[in-house]
């Protein structure tokens, strides 16, 4: 079929939704994220795309920390909460319970299944995001979504977002294994 | 329930599955990436971190381009294979049908559905990744992808990754709409 050129703005695909958290005037601030990737295998570093107004910022940038937490779909409606007010308007600080790890001031979810803390290693500035790039420094989970250890998805149920239809969706059918399903490709 | 400190080897949720072309050496490379992610909004902008290793970069490198293509679900083995073998050793140049947009050495698959060309605005060197910003230059669909001209996921069947269990995943059940279904949460 016919290829045809459609927008720029365009999306590599459904991203993952985490809830960013920071301190900001001696409060924790909360920031729903979907702009965010791994970017250094080890040490574990990741990296998040923030828009430079953000209240969030101002947090990262005074005290060089900040907290990845991903919530389960049934924390929905509070995560796109949490994405639609500012902090700079309104108080989030009371939206979650924070939990800390080894960091002072990199408050994360308590109510979220899986949540890291970071020590900023460098911000990237563009033209109106500036991307932080952050060290994982202590990651936290409960028992009841680990299986053989490791955090277990379908205990976790996070939810990704599309673009730019912006819908939330749970994840459904697997479909493979990385690194393994290709040996069966017959070239 | 109590919380547990864990391996840093940590994702921040599940990770959209894509396919990097480049050029190395005359011929399309193909490379299955999910470290990715916007990080500009306008000019649209994304990142892709890849092992500093790999037989694309050198084709990134070379010319300043480099293509992202979103496979749909049936092309999982095909794509998990592209990250399996390195183009160091494997001519992986027939693996897909390529095809150009504007830029003359960013090779697009033509059987994924959504696919976009990039320059590379800027290259952030890290211990063992190299973060990659491209400005998306075009991006090329065909009809049977869109609803109301926009990508429509259902459509595309895209398929994310989630570590460390390496599974991949169709999209399940919607679950909301970014910036719209926060408002109905009471704080």
């Amino acid at each position: 079929m016919e290829k045809i050129k459609i927008s720029n703005q365009a999306f590599p695909g459904p991203m993952p939704v985490v809830i960013v958290g920071a301190e900001v005037n001696g409060k924790p601030n909360y920031l729903t994220v979907a702009w965010i990737t791994r970017v250094n295998f080890s040490p574990p570093m990741l990296g998040i795309a923030l828009g430079k107004s953000h209240h969030t910022n101002k947090g990262i940038r005074e005290h060089g920390e900040f907290s990845v937490s991903v919530p389960g779909a049934e924390l929905m409606k509070v995560t796109d909460y949490a994405g639609l007010v500012s902090g700079l308007k309104t108080d989030k600080s009371g939206l979650f319970e924070p939990f800390y790890g080894e960091l002072r001031h990199a408050p994360m979810v308590r109510e979220c299944p899986l949540t890291m803390e970071c020590r900023v290693v460098q911000t990237v500035e563009l033209p109106v995001n500036e991307f932080i790039i952050g060290e994982i420094v202590g990651v936290y989970t409960e028992e009841q979504y680990l299986s053989n250890g490791k955090p277990d998805m379908e205990k976790i149920d996070p939810f990704v977002l599309s673009m730019p239809d912006n819908h939330y969706w749970r994840l459904g059918d697997p479909v493979g294994r990385a690194w393994q399903s290709g040996r069966e490709y017959q070239p």
